[in-house]
């Protein structure tokens, strides 16, 4: 078995994934790159993994550890420990290149069961061990880095199974270690579907869902995770917090919904109770639009959801910048098509895309389509057809395995994404724009994925090429520029990424003072001692 | 100007109200009653207001109240006082016509803004005073009782505008002591509509319905209004908690829903930032439906909520006893169309009405009461006009007002509410029927109002004649049994009444210990000194 660095780096689909001719070109292009630059591949980290902080770990506790979970449950060799040591942030997929692994988990440990669970978290809270919960390793807010060291809890190994399938209520309980797929097939199976498709469907964990308050790409329909979520079991330093399913009550507070965005810091989550609905594929209806600005395109999406019609579920607008490259990279530039929308006045450079579709009830998909198609028509959209949204969505998860091969040229790659109400969305796409552009030879790609009555997200995609000096360093500031913009100019640190570490100084400034002590006086309360996901995670203390 | 216990008991509308000839009928051949039962009238509370417990707010204290709102602001008369010590809970009608007021506030304060807020809050959190905010006073939970004294902290009077509305979000900010129809003319003359239509919508204030976590009768549709907040400002004895407003975001805890259900137990809610929608009544589409039995009803709904056809906003279901008094008490019965309701096999007493109402875009509201008739008719539902449901909603609000002058004869009126999931709707409203009917010559109508797709409120109303001896502690014990019942059947302690002093005791046993810390330890936070609406609101010490 192959353990190198390359092999943990590696986001999503454990394949290599080249960069294609049209792409390349571009990039070519765009970076001013001549086939000298691109065969000057940069560190690819295909080199065996080498971990040299011991494992401080006293050999009692491993011991004890082990007497839980079994000598199969628990790993202590390097592999294991650099494959927890990181997700998938950009500055992680760095420090993997470059052999950088200063602080891996002492220990990963894969509990089999709740009861697993409870011995853990008892024992590491008496020795004062830090304990980080790690799911499909898909983190990119530096979520599951384990900076004081501890253990590394996976819960892919064991807590992978529905437990209940409940078809009158409409709901699924499913253990928080299930990657997507394999949930998604055992709902489909029986007539249902989870709703829920973050790009990081293939490698990531029902847990880390819920943890990171993630959002599916049809969120716009089924909502985020946490308007799934109707329970939550929890094993917490201070208890286990079981949280009983009703559809909605008035009994205190919903405090099932601590647990979404809880990134760890407060316990381990075991069990989730979802909402799950009807799979009914063959009523979905698909359209696409292209718009001659931003501004109209944003406008139509805004009336859409405010205009009572019903929603779409897939419901999405690249920039024109995002536009372009999709043009150029799927070989429409310059066909009779794009000649005849450049007449039209779509004009390449100006011109947006927008990708539909609704699903449900025959009548209902009907129904919500052709009122959108009428709003969206009057309001400048020009339909093209189903096609270009089915095929975006065969693409939907890999495209962002593009990153690897992208890095593998000494393109920096890398997304950030903000929620903000409708009348900070110009401001804000704007804002972030210019300072990304900041950077000499950037590309930007900016699209809306997530829309609500009352705004929607930004979801900004920048390629540029790396100074290979440093890397860590320079894109750190740019970073920091990057979040402080967001910051200014009205948007929230994240819509479904989560916060991490990764935003975690930004927090307080954020939030506000007051927040900021209600939420770490929470974490307290369930976690006294310090030991669920340390490390400022979330902005919080320890 | 009158000041009897009668001006503070009359829920709702002040006007007098009469029980129709119909319902006196019904009632009287239900209890058995003779035209002397009915003349000998119960203790109405025509008497006027006394206080006798004095106000035992050191003078340096009502001084320093006095200097923040001016004294036009501050109140300590008897009237006043005994205005703020109740709810509008059976119990605190059953007290105030008895004329027990053991535990009134000290006084009544009226802050003129958030500034007077916070000093008031300032000063009472350092010398222990209790505060008790109070808005509609429409609380059936015992939500607004002052049993440790201190002040009542009026916000209708000077809390009630409308800060902004933002059309292009969509979205209102609005003080917390407005009024219901205040609020919803606002916004109807801007073309909007607030969306929440509980009964109480004409005594009741926003602050109100989100400390209490209500739904309003469209709800269904809209949401209840966890599912519409936005952002929340309030001032707690910690400090100021003002939230940020986005349509969603992953940065820690959504902290503007610990206020949701927070019954004033955290602190004052000075402004909320809610979702609003387009006001279309021209598009509603109505419809009414008669089932044979509960049961077949109650399962064509679930099916209507769980087939993507997109959401009815009024929904109900009348069970056999509640449909058969609307029957009766309309007129209805022994008609023509009774007799051959009764002929195709929807008989009295076991048949059901349904009642639907769809809000939004001409093309929405015309495809799901469409895609809903056809669902409905398939699972047995006989379609009877619009009528109907337009004929309820025009007493939507009135009927309630009927309380007084049934308690007035001497006749015990209340109600209570439960959610459930699904599978447990049939049980629940079994089980707690039995219990209610196990008093001699109860009359319990049931109705589910609030539905979801993983589940439904129940709501129950039970009329019985009064023992009238020891009327409060006759109810309490049948009151006890009610709660066991819903408790041990799987119903949630309430849906949306909230908790208040009246459903605490159950609090630990529903939730769990674990959970109760975890909420106790936020109050803790928010408010160290436990001066925010003491005395066990919500199961909270003190």
């Amino acid at each position: 078995m192959s353990t190198t660095y390359r092999d943990i780096l590696k986001w999503g689909d454990k394949r290599e994934h080249k960069v294609d001719k049209p792409t390349l070109n571009l990039i070519k292009e765009k970076f001013s790159l001549t086939d000298q630059d691109i065969n000057n591949t940069y560190k690819t980290g295909n080199n065996e993994v080498k971990v040299t902080k011991e494992c401080t770990l006293d050999a009692k506790i491993i011991e004890q550890l082990t007497a839980i979970v079994g000598t199969e449950n628990i790993a202590t060799d390097d592999y294991a420990r650099a494959s927890h040591a990181y997700g998938k942030c950009y500055t992680d997929l760095l420090h993997l290149r470059n052999g950088n692994i200063p602080t891996p988990p002492d220990a990963v440990v894969y509990p089999r069961n709740t009861d697993d669970v409870v011995s853990i978290v008892k024992i590491c809270n008496e020795h004062n061990i830090a304990i980080t919960p790690f799911g499909g390793s898909s983190s990119v807010t530096r979520g599951v880095e384990t900076p004081k060291g501890g253990i590394s809890l996976d819960m892919t190994k064991h807590f992978n199974s529905v437990i209940e399938v409940n078809e009158i209520n409409s709901t699924a309980t499913v253990q928080s270690g299930m990657y997507g797929p394999a949930y998604e097939d055992f709902l489909n199976e029986r007539g249902f579907t989870c709703g829920h498709f973050p790009q990081s469907f293939e490698y990531s964990t029902v847990g880390g869902w819920l943890a990171a308050k993630g959002a599916g790409q049809a969120s716009t329909g089924y909502g985020k995770i946490e308007h799934m979520v109707l329970a939550v079991k929890a094993v917490t330093p201070a208890g286990v917090i079981d949280t009983k399913c009703y559809p909605a009550s008035a009994q205190g507070w919903d405090l099932h919904q601590l647990f979404a965005g809880s990134e760890g810091t407060l316990g381990v989550i075991v069990e989730v109770t979802m909402k799950i609905r009807k799979h009914l594929p063959q009523n979905t209806k698909h359209a696409s639009f292209v718009f001659k600005n931003f501004e109209t395109a944003v406008e139509a999406m805004r009336i859409v959801m405010q205009s009572g019609i019903g929603l779409p579920h897939l419901y999405r607008i690249s920039d024109p910048e995002e536009t372009e490259v999709a043009f150029k990279t799927k070989g429409f530039d310059g066909t009779l098509a794009d000649r005849a929308l450049n007449m039209l006045g779509y004009k390449s450079g100006e011109r947006c895309l927008m990708f539909v579709a609704v699903e449900g009830a025959k009548g209902y998909t009907k129904q919500v389509i052709g009122s959108l198609k009428k709003i969206t028509r009057k309001r400048g959209g020009f339909f093209i057809g189903a096609s270009p949204t089915k095929k975006w969505l065969e693409q939907r998860y890999s495209s962002a395995y593009m990153r690897d091969p992208l890095m593998d040229l000494g393109i920096m790659t890398d997304t950030l994404e903000t929620a903000v109400m409708w009348d900070k969305l110009i401001p804000v796409w704007s804002a972030v724009r210019s300072y990304l552009k900041s950077r000499p030879k950037t590309v930007v790609m900016v699209h809306i994925s997530h829309v609500y009555e009352n705004g929607a997200n930004l979801y900004f995609t920048f390629l540029s090429p790396m100074k290979r000096e440093d890397d860590v360093k320079e894109y750190l500031e740019y970073h920091k520029g990057l979040i402080d913009t967001i910051n200014e100019s009205g948007g929230s640190l994240s819509h479904h990424h989560g916060v991490g570490r990764a935003l975690a100084p930004w927090m307080e400034k954020q939030l506000g003072a007051e927040n900021m002590k209600l939420m770490q006086a929470i974490k307290n309360h369930l976690d006294p001692n310090g030991i669920m996901n340390p490390g400022n995670t979330l902005g919080l203390t320890p």
